[in-house]
């Protein structure tokens, strides 16, 4: 494995992977589409990865195996085929992860995934940075449960340690909730409770850290959310500059503490408290992806380099590209059967319309997204 | 094949073609390659065919052919797999494009491959329009060009009637020139004599009518050539406001009188003459490009919407996008070992990088390019 540069050294880092070489993805859907779709425009060919034979991103990559994350047999002969590899979804198993970095470079690295597949771990990480989370109680068992309930009070919600996503595995405590049918609700999976944060916004960091440690952030996305499911993004947010500021200070602070290669994105809630001296703004963070997110796909029409392709950019050691963005920009996804409004969407004046491929709607999977980029005011 | 509708028609177009859809491309260069791009942004699928067995678009695209241009039973099995066939270089043959037609829609259609295939007819077309062309003559023998050269004047330009791009199949007569010796440097090939036009820059106007007859430009192009070979694009253009409105409405008519579909080029030359009341411009068109076309390769970056993606929603029948431009351009080609300086190029910042994943650097040979966006003045 490539030896990660201190961002402290100062030597450019050596360009170990260059454009005809190829990429490895784990995952393939949406996401490692659009990052297959950034490579080739930078003269690189992907390798996708994934279990599942209907992936979205086989359709344009040079090359694709179709395999479990378990299958080291597959996993070597990937690792062989590729200059570096990457993923799409932070749930990658450590062994897969750690088997492909005997191998070749996997960025983000294995620190990355661990800081990030385990919402305790995640919590203590953040929390051990001096950056603020919600409030959290570690929860192996009913009585456990209970007694976290009494500390962070009602509503909190009861989250499993590992595998959410889009809201699954989690279960609001409500005054009243049942305890006990709340935590067989989880099916006895780890878990922890969060106390509830009255936030007055989210927000997203989407960054990036280059291999020499170089951090460059998009202007920080406002988002909405329904049904747990990310539905709209807005940039620039409201935040005040200096709460902006205060974001992408939080979000290099994580990046550099795991040495980190890539895009990563740090979700937030905005806080407001009223004082003497009128609102103050809080940053409360909710959660880190290794990756490239949602969130960030305006970057594609709104901003000078892609989310995708910085990525792209950090993990093959390249200089990151400009943040620069178009004009304010909002982002909605296509959710379930919002995509049967495909021909109506494309009539949008000034609406850029992506669709991702999948070869079936099903109620809450994310089957596109549409962009609108509007003057500065 | 499906009827054009005519543009007076007033009926919305049928969608029939639909996301998750495979459109066909004919040849696999980097126009194959960032139209199949485009499609999929869109969730549409592409299959490349083309003889070349190392054609870069071949990398970013669910289904590829290498078969000849006149091999049938891969032509035949090739329409059945796509719902409409579009096409990277105007030298298609028209047997192929023939036989295409009978079984899929062929986008555009073969009478915009006719007026574009050879010079002679591409010539008559455009003066059958009223629209200005450089004088010409038809040069079938040693003779002909004698007499058309007594006329046309020196320096003049022998250029074969077909298959020229980037300057091959042209001969400058000059003063002192040895009129058999240049004849005879075009092997016999049918050709024409073009005068010269003493111009003031070249432009071209890149943009789509819709299966509606919906019309949209993008900003003209201000184009710089090297031995030939497009070098950089400038846009908008220096021209005056009145001249570029005219530039625009000459590709109408010519797109218009072919009921076109799809993205067209035309590519012209800006004269000035000094008169009493100051400087008056005049366009001459020098050629016209049934496709997508270098010079609109700033799109990609520099507008809401692409050449490439204007082109894939034409030829789908889907409404067409909006031509808006994020700021001034500057897209220069990498020509031959341009290409070498990539790590450079990704340094230098707000410059986007586009490399077409071509196996073999050769002089002349396009390898990339690179946009540059700057704010408004």
């Amino acid at each position: 494995m490539m030896p990660h540069s201190s961002p402290a050294s100062g030597t450019p880092p050596v360009m170990t992977v260059k454009p005809g070489d190829t990429i490895g993805i784990l995952g393939g859907g949406q996401l490692a589409r659009m990052l297959a779709l950034a490579a080739a425009r930078l003269g690189l060919k992907s390798h996708i990865y994934a279990p599942e034979a209907a992936s979205p991103a086989f359709d344009v990559a040079a090359a694709h195996t179709i395999a479990e994350y378990e299958d080291e047999t597959a996993l070597a002969r990937f690792a062989e085929s590729v200059a570096v590899v990457t993923y799409e979804f932070e749930n990658v198993p450590a062994r897969t992860a750690a088997f492909l970095s005997e191998r070749c470079p996997v960025r983000p690295d294995a620190a990355a995934l661990a800081a990030s597949q385990d919402r305790l771990v995640e919590k203590e990480f953040i929390n051990s940075l001096g950056i603020t989370t919600a409030p959290y109680a570690q929860v192996d068992d009913g009585g456990a449960l209970a007694r976290a309930v009494a500390v962070l009070g009602r509503p909190c919600i009861l989250k499993a340690r590992r595998f959410g996503y889009d809201g699954k595995g989690q279960a609001l405590v409500r005054e009243g909730s049942d305890i006990a049918g709340v935590f067989r609700s989880l099916r006895g999976a780890p878990a922890i409770l969060e106390g509830f944060v009255p936030f007055l916004c989210e927000v997203s960091v989407v960054a990036a850290r280059g291999e020499d440690g170089e951090f460059r952030a998009f202007d920080i996305c406002e988002n909405t959310h329904e049904h747990h499911i990310l539905s709209t993004t807005i940039v620039p947010s409201r935040l005040p500059a200096e709460t902006a500021r205060e974001a992408v200070a939080i979000a290099k602070r994580i990046a550099d503490a795991l040495s980190y290669v890539g895009v990563i994105t740090v979700e937030m809630f905005v806080t407001e408290s009223v004082t003497e001296n009128g609102p103050v703004h809080a940053l409360v963070v909710n959660e880190i992806a290794p990756r490239v997110h949602n969130s960030g796909h305006w970057t594609i029409d709104g901003a000078v380099t892609s989310q995708f392709e910085q990525h792209v950019r950090a993990i093959c050691g390249w200089p990151l590209g400009s943040t620069r963005r178009h004009g304010r920009i909002e982002m909605r996804n296509l959710i379930g059967d919002d995509v049967d409004r495909w021909a109506g969407l494309l009539r949008e004046e000034g609406t850029c319309l992506h669709l991702y491929g999948k070869n079936a709607v099903r109620a809450g999977r994310k089957m596109g997204h549409v962009t609108r980029i509007l003057p500065d005011e």
